[in-house]
């Protein structure tokens, strides 16, 4: 039985400031990616959003950002060292470890966001300092790596257990990677297009690039946005079509590297 | 044989500003209590902290305040919810496990900063939700407490270990309360009388008020500023004057409700 | 021929993050209050809000409030010294001026926000140090006072030119002031009597209390929120009572204390 | 007669926290460049420095930098967009605009912080984004520029009054630009050499590079660093050789492009 993982990005707002719509996108997700509190989130907004998982049976990850709230860490800090981006992993995730202790769950896995990831999917030391943050907190995280990005390289070497993840909007190039959000057509918004690729990912364990190639890609989770227009419609294409394929939508919990 | 425990303030600098003299103070300190990114602090200054504190065998705890940088976490936010303050204490508690646990450390005990410390010790909902907090991260987490405060009674309906502190420069009222700092001789500044009050709070279980009446407290720690003019010179009169009364400096890790 | 102004807070998104529905609002007052980046708003908002404003021949004023983007200013700061709230005041109208001129536009007044303006209006100390702040930067600003307030009385000492302010959707005791939040039936929320009550407050010159009494009350400038359920409709409810009533509305620009 | 300005950075602690020793300094410098909140900074230091900088004598700039205190303007944000550096210098040079109004001085020149400048001296965008936030809030304020650098060009296409900067005690090289930080010998250390360096500067219009070479470079203010170590006395060092050299010393106020 085929089964994937639908993950999520919540708990994006700050103080009085919402982003996004979690109550419907934690509807559709398997596991959620929670902000810590450096490009978006609170304390408060990370107790509910753990709260709101719980009640789902929905696994939580921390979502580590860069110090930016700002800019939403979406802006390339590249002035930080290795050491610095290992401490504000690890911080982030004690963080939201011990907001999921008191909510009487916990963190079962870690995913980059943003800008940093983004980084890290091209630079081998912010890949390595963000592997290395997870690794010193709790060698048992899951890291969440983008399918054939240095993040998987640099898992592999600090032995953590990983799921390999695509997005279900975004065209990947003949290199696998993910097309730059400048270029046309790096953003799909079609519900249906993007839900018969979702299928054809899991079901067939490739992608199509922009180029027609088919190039395989190993895929335990399908990232769909929440802050996205149309976000919650396409959550449910893809979670329908899944459905009519046959596939199980399912949690993580068992992966391991 | 009569021990005590020094504790001092650390890590209170924040990117690239410094606060105090923490290679000096960490050299006289039994414990100490590291700020956790909200009033001061960050990941790095925090790492830092930790391992200074490990390379000498010093408990490390856990320094919480209001999410103020600006203010230091000296002004009162009396605007805050109890949810909110439960939350803040276990968001920065948990940031400073994992920055431990990435150094190899523990966090052994918190002890509240500036104004949600001083509002908690006159304020039950305060005093509730910040031993709330701890003990929804860990119950095993040592409780730093002003002595005859509403922190006490906080701590123990949250059955928290719990050790109680006095302070080496301040003035004590006849109900056993800090003098505030708007009254004239609220703060000790010779070393010498400090260091003599110290002794005698440690082996006599006792404080004299400013009015000359000997008040009863209990005394697990002494808590020795460094952030004030002569703080290391104080904080070196009492450590000696300690020493030449027989009294063995040791951090309170065994220490119970 | 009567004339009333509508005012409303715009620009109070952070980065990312949007607040309330100011595309809609503009349209609707003839006045804005602009957030300064202390409890909201940021360079390019502020930047993007003035030129909505130009566009529209709308009043720009600054809406500063306390260092609070966490609590989006609406917690009290009670330990800010009268000094270091007159520079705040002065630092965020600066940086509204300096935007301003940058869009070739103009700020005409202020109106404090939040947890700042609600504490001048029962605090002398607050409310000097906000006009002090004010008169400091430029003793032609216009203040917005809220009827009633000790903001008035701040207003007439700093000599400053001054608009009265009422809430269209809030209730009067009958001392004049606003029914704390806490209590029952303090909002207004059904659009057909907020903009009754508009009309009559314009008309007349005075509002009804919780008690029924019939309270004097200067009327320059009617605030409308822009962050409530139902904002817009009761928005248009208002300016559509007030044409229907035939109340010209039209920016304060002439208003003088 | 040969005159120069000796333009030092200012203002630059946070809340608590300070940086430098400000009052030994401004006794050296003839203008100051005060930070404006966004890399270190606030209101209360902004006006305490401008009330220095008025009892000196001495004329006030405003320091604007990258929206950075954590890492104090010193880390490259390359993902801002022209138009968003332009609001955040404008916001910046409005703010202490404001707050020397109400010190009852005046804000005569502009100099960007850290890395911002940094960034500037080799990016077209953000130089001229830098000139046209000067230029859009005021035209005639004064723009610092580093000799050599793109902000040369950026200034003179805004068309606004430019002084030539130079460091005392950096090494530059063939090209006439600083000699990156992270070069051996980037940085001068000793006193009597960066003192008898400026004398040259100063006398010649030109300085020797690295490998010996004479550039010729106008030379209208000369930057000393007051948050170096030997700071004090480096400035000290430079101000008695100039006076020894029958130079006199004094702000750039008549300086024109």
């Amino acid at each position: 039985m085929t089964t994937i993982d639908l993950n999520c990005d919540l708990g994006e707002g700050f103080g009085a400031w919402e982003m996004g719509n979690d109550a419907a996108m934690i509807e559709l997700a398997t596991s959620v990616n929670v902000a810590c509190g450096f490009h978006a989130g609170d304390a408060d907004i990370m107790r509910h959003t753990v709260e709101l998982a719980k009640a789902r049976g929905v696994s939580v990850g921390a979502h580590p950002g860069y110090r930016d709230l700002h800019g939403f860490g979406r802006r390339p800090m590249p002035g930080l060292k290795s050491s610095e981006i290992e401490n504000l992993i690890a911080y982030q995730i004690g963080a939201l470890q011990a907001i999921a202790t008191a909510a009487g769950y916990k963190v079962t896995h870690v995913k980059a966001h943003g800008a940093i990831s983004n980084v890290a999917c091209e630079d081998d030391m912010t890949a390595k300092a963000i592997a290395d943050g997870i690794k010193a907190v709790d060698p048992n995280l899951i890291f969440v790596v983008l399918a054939n990005s240095k993040l998987v390289r640099a898992g592999e070497a600090a032995n953590l257990p990983m799921v390999h993840e695509v997005f279900a909007d975004r065209a990947y190039g003949d290199d696998g990677l993910l097309v730059s959000r400048k270029k046309p057509g790096a953003v799909l918004h079609d519900a249906k297009e993007i839900a018969d690729r979702v299928v054809r990912m899991v079901q067939d364990g490739a992608v199509v690039s922009v180029t027609g190639k088919v190039i395989k890609m190993r895929t335990d989770t399908v990232c769909i946005h929440g802050d996205t227009p149309g976000a919650v419609e396409i959550g449910r294409s893809v979670r329908q079509a899944l459905k009519d394929a046959g596939i199980t939508v399912a949690p993580f919990k068992t992966a391991v590297s």
